[in-house]
């Protein structure tokens, strides 16, 4: 979905190897079968970057069109189906690369969105939309209210990660200084939260019904 | 989402204001944190606007690129995070200024689809999804079935001021005259639903499993 | 959606009306009043041509400026309401339909992604989208976890009729040769699952939480 940077291709589809792998284990849980364990791969791995260029009007989808975006969320989808076990005790190590995979979806969403014309506002929030969007499609499919409402921060660090490309985009500096840092930014802070248990508030008093 | 007449547009953005409300109430009485709850107003504010935008390839979304339109469901959600046990109490008041926005949103969406050369009977269909899409997203990402289809009458009064404002339309007659029957007749239908508890049939006989 | 040819759009609508009757007995089961059977029949009907049609960047919809396509899943709905207890009865009758309903839109999604530009992989897939989508679209709306992850194969043919059409159409052969055995097979491979049962595979060993 990005297109040029070798650099960038690899750490996207690396994103989404271990997104879709979340999806999968969240499928083998739900006692998918196999097509439902792919599926929810797949949305989980490239249901951000879709819901992005939808909205911004970048359709098809580049991943339609490449076919290593198509590759990768179906080998973790198998690799998720035969290896469950293995793979459901490594959760923590898994969701430490899906905070690498949610530091570079933000980045990189924003910046396609600035290139397809986005104000910087709005670039951030599909930098944030891209980091977060195929795990709110992963829950949806799968029953269940999604868990980044109510777990540890998710969103926001990829808002921060996302707003940090987009000004650094502005001052037109190089791809290196845009991306690691807002990579970095977001990655750091979402692993700080899963391991300090980092939570937003939650509304006080009684919840009226 | 309306552009030029500056009438339409604040009658616009209190229905956003209201929307989100109603969608910030829903997440804080799921207990999900201040992010959640200003996402559930986002997506309830402005996802009516952005489901037709989508399907009539109005993209990307004129709120991405008009603050306003972005700033006021954020307001709505953390007015609703602060103050929700005052404005729980004061449901039936939203409710009411919900019905404003209803019968806004069905008439501007109707006009936008007509805008971008639609006939009359889909962009009837799109000024409905305009006027209850938000709400559809609302309780779908709150894991509940959409409320719309088992509450009092909500889609009907909304798919008939967005008749109106097609027919309307269709005459030639000015924005005024378009816009505000359809409003009203969309507006006391949806009030009057409320109060008098109407509702549509539901199937008779037993329900086969 | 198909355009020119009479005998694909009578097996279209035929498709569309089957699917949401689907549509609108799980709504009827729900208790929904009519509207609600009148949108899930419409959206189970219609909803995975629309997902293709957002996908592909072919927006608006054809369905939304063709009023037959709007019609028949209406008067679907409105059949099921009425008759919905004949029509419970008749269930597996109308899975029947459904499998033809499945092995058309397979096939005719297929060809519209390659219309539009799609190469051959996601043109398939898309075919297979349009086969399930409008049945995933039904079942978050109404609340349950989508049903083709865990009944029997239902996306495995879709894919393979959807992965003929591709094929032969690559072969420059005439569109009776793409479709008639790509519906086919779709087709008699649903069938045979229901009834022998035929399921995909589950993930072996304990779902570890």
């Amino acid at each position: 979905m990005v297109g040029d940077s070798p650099l960038l291709v690899s750490f996207d589809l690396v994103g989404i190897f271990v997104f879709a792998i979340s999806g999968g284990l969240v499928a083998v849980r739900k006692q998918l079968d196999v097509f439902g364990v792919l599926v929810l791969a797949g949305a989980t791995g490239l249901g951000g970057g879709f819901l992005r260029d939808v909205l911004i009007d970048a359709t098809p989808p580049a991943a339609l069109d490449d076919w290593r975006y198509l590759l990768v969320p179906v080998a973790a989808g198998l690799v998720t189906f035969v290896f469950h076990p293995t793979i459901g005790r490594m959760e923590r190590v898994v969701s430490v690369f899906d905070a690498a995979g949610l530091g570079l979806f933000c980045v990189t969403g924003a910046l396609k969105a600035l290139d397809y014309g986005l104000s910087p506002v709005p670039a951030a929030l599909m930098g944030m939309l891209t980091g977060i969007g195929g795990g709110i499609l992963r829950d949806l499919l799968a029953g269940r209210v999604p868990v980044i409402f109510s777990s540890e921060l998710y969103a926001t660090p990829a808002l921060a990660g996302a707003a940090w490309a987009v000004l650094a985009h502005e001052q037109g500096w190089t791809l290196a200084v845009i991306a690691i840092p807002g990579v970095l930014l977001c990655f750091g802070w979402r692993v700080g939260a899963i391991l300090r248990n980092w939570r937003a508030p939650i509304a006080r008093g009684p919840a009226s019904v």
